[in-house]
């Protein structure tokens, strides 16, 4: 089964794909969405609405997460980040996948162990599963991590239930 | 110029389209997008995108505004409004609409003449201005506001452009 992490931002926009048979997994793809500071948000959600149809046009994921991301910035940042959310589950739906959700802490426990991994944690755990993996960037391993936690999650149930 | 104006909000996102030549309006149509509070995030910013597409599909404006929301609610609020607010701004662009954004009190000072009027008089000076509609309630109020705002303020300027 082949599943989407998406790791939203206005300005960079994770994605990592991953293919899981049973407790095997297998890198597919990552990458980072952009949209440029200097547009307009219409503009810029477009740009990212664009690039991330454009991934699963390419790879064909059956299901997808995103993080759920509990914000502790200012109003103005927590809206911008939702807006960009809104794009990144919008997406998905709109080629009939179901998109989980989880929060930052359940993504590290799965995938390092404990709730309060660092970024360099992250990021070794996800080399250490998908061996040979070459990451676009943190944004790209915190999507790839989210992949690998909705694969521990619903990837046997839903697997399963397809089979 | 045909002019779209959208209150943006996750469970009723409001629209309102109105003709405008010159300083004179007139109402095309008004509505409420809905999702359902029980299902998924996801299924529920499908639903908004896909009812938003219809109004663009059928009605075809020119131009497009979404209200600027300044959010006095908590985290978890700002953040699914922010994700409404994605749909607002991304289904406009996607047909090639330049979107424009108004912080309420904008809207309010140019529809009603001061920046804190309430609902009432807003609903008031809409009616006073577009004879004769019939408005789908309070979301759909806000929304014609805010198209009426968008035509006063680049409607002249956007028509000279294009004449």
């Amino acid at each position: 089964m082949r599943v989407l992490g998406i790791d939203p931002g206005l300005r960079r926009l994770g994605w990592g794909i991953i293919d899981a048979e049973g407790s095997r997994l297998r890198h597919v793809a990552n990458g980072v969405c952009e949209s440029e500071g200097g547009d307009d948000l219409a503009t810029r959600l477009l740009a990212l609405h664009r690039q991330l149809t454009e991934v699963l046009t390419r790879f064909v994921p059956q299901i997808a997460a995103v993080e759920q991301t509990f914000v502790n910035k200012d109003a103005v940042g927590t809206l911008k980040l939702g807006q960009a959310r809104g794009v990144a589950l919008l997406v998905p739906a709109q080629f009939g996948l179901p998109v989980g959700e989880y929060a930052p802490n359940k993504v590290k426990k799965t995938v390092v162990g404990v709730g309060h991994a660092d970024k360099r944690q992250i990021d070794h755990m996800v080399k250490m599963q998908l061996p040979g993996v070459q990451i676009a960037g943190p944004d790209a391993a915190d999507a790839l991590a989210i992949a690998i936690c909705h694969a521990h999650h619903v990837g046997p149930q839903q697997a399963r239930i397809r089979a």
